[in-house]
This record gives structure tokens, sequence and C-alpha cells, in this order.
């Protein structure tokens, strides 16, 4: 099994870098995970910056990746919930889980139709930079509860 | 208009502490906020660690102050709702909201009683660590919906 988050623009903030690298590393005893960041456009046009970045985030993608969009008006689950997903897609046997995080302005309806599965991380909105820590955290704490770990408290 | 936010233990990652470092800076900018840490209990019992915890808490709350103790069972909000519920707040007269955030296992079903709004930032659990990063930016966030300051995109 492998895991690919694909994101928009590099992590700017050097806290978030800090924390994304604790849990990549961590994540890693578990599993491939690989990071790829796409240009963010510089178009002043939204969609037509949106249309952009989706160019660059689907030349990544490979016949066969389940891909999971994050977007607030996804899916929500619990953590628990999360990794009893993330097991099911292992069982279907998909070679690889992509988890895609947009930039400041989200994703095109288009990509949305594409996806498998779309997950609202909370009704909140974060700063997409500071999703790329919930999403590894989160990965992180799936694979602990998937092996009994004693890492998440209910 | 004043802040508290109550936390347990102290914040041990230093990228979170970076992190919480910039949001509560600019917080600053809006009103008056205030970080109280409380010990963590050393009891090995839940229940009594619970208690120990909260006994600090409720020391540093005074009469009139507004709780919203953060917890996964409580309400969600989208981050509009929560500036709205914050300017409503505000307007009351309340003279200081106090963000509670628990201990490594939550808060009891007594000062859940005693709370005015108990607010639940996802279905996820995250850890009580990185919560106080996602209560820091989320209170920005508000102040700069408030003031129309466009921080935020819907």
């Amino acid at each position: 099994m492998k895991l690919l988050i694909i994101q928009v623009g590099k992590t700017a903030d050097e806290y978030l870098k800090e924390g994304i690298g604790i849990y990549t590393k961590r994540i890693a005893n578990y599993l491939e995970l690989e990071v790829e960041t796409v240009k963010p456009s510089l178009k002043k046009d939204k969609l037509i910056a949106i249309q952009e970045e989706e160019k660059s985030i689907l030349s990544k993608i490979k016949q066969g990746d389940f891909l999971v969009v994050l977007d607030e008006k996804g899916e929500e689950l619990g953590s628990r919930q999360l990794a009893v997903k993330i097991q099911k897609w292992m069982e279907r046997g998909v070679g690889r889980i992509v988890f895609i995080i947009g930039g400041a302005f989200g994703i095109s309806p288009e990509l949305k139709k594409r996806t498998d599965f779309i997950f609202s991380v909370s009704k909140l909105t974060f700063t997409h930079q500071m999703v790329r820590l919930i999403l590894v955290e989160q990965i992180y704490r799936s694979m602990t509860i998937l092996r009994n770990e004693g890492y998440h408290h209910d």
C-alpha cells in the first residue's frame, strides 16, 4: 500500500513544516508515503487558477489510484471511522490512495466528480497549509488505531 | 472584551508553540488574550485525574465568565458561525470568554453542565496540544471575519 499526498504550493510556515515532518516520518514506519507539491497558479481569475492547478494535480495521478479530495463540503468522519475507511480501501486492493489538498480557492466541481471520496476534516475552515498537518496526524492516528497501539483515545 | 484560554499541561512540541505564538500575537491586535496552563494530574485513575485537573481549571474562572469547553461531543460550527457566536457573546455584555481545552482524557460531565457552550472543532480526534493551534487560528479567523478583512475565504 502506498499513499500520496498532492498539495498546491510549498509549505511556507516553518512550524508547519516541522510538524508535518514529524508525522511523515512516523507514517513511514507503516507504509510508503510520498508528497507531491504542484505549483500554485499565478492567474488572477479564480476559476482559471483552479483549472491550471488541477491540470498539474491530475498529471501526478495514475490509473487505479483511489482519489480522496479534502474539501469542507465533503463527508466528515471520526478518527476511528477514517481508520476503518482506509482499511477497507486497502483491502479492496487499491494500489495507491491519493489525498488531494487544493489551494486557497478549493477544487473544481469536475475534479470532485472524478474523486472516490470527498473528505471534510471539519466544518471549520482551516488554512490549506494547516490542513496538511491535520491530514498527516490523522493518517498516523489511523495506523495506530488499526494496529491497536494506544496513541488514540476515544 | 477579554479572552482566556485554559489548557492542561504546557505545550510540549516546539513547532506547535511557534504556531500558537504567531496567532496569539495576531489576536492581540483585536482583543486581550490570556493563556493559563494548569498542571496535568499525575493520578493514574482517569476519573480522579480529570477531577483534579478541573479543580485547577475552576480556580481560574471568575463569576460572569462565559465558558466554552472544547469537546468532540459538542456542537460543530463553521468559521463564520463561530465568528457570529463570538460577536453575540460580546454583545451580550459577557466580560470574558473562557475557552477550556481539557487534557488527554477530556472533561467531566459535571464541568460540561457548568459550561455555556460546548464546541467541537471536528468529528476527528486531534491531540489536545494541536487543538490549541486550531483554536487560536479560529479565533484570529473570527476577528478577521467580523472586521471583513479578507483572511477568510468561504
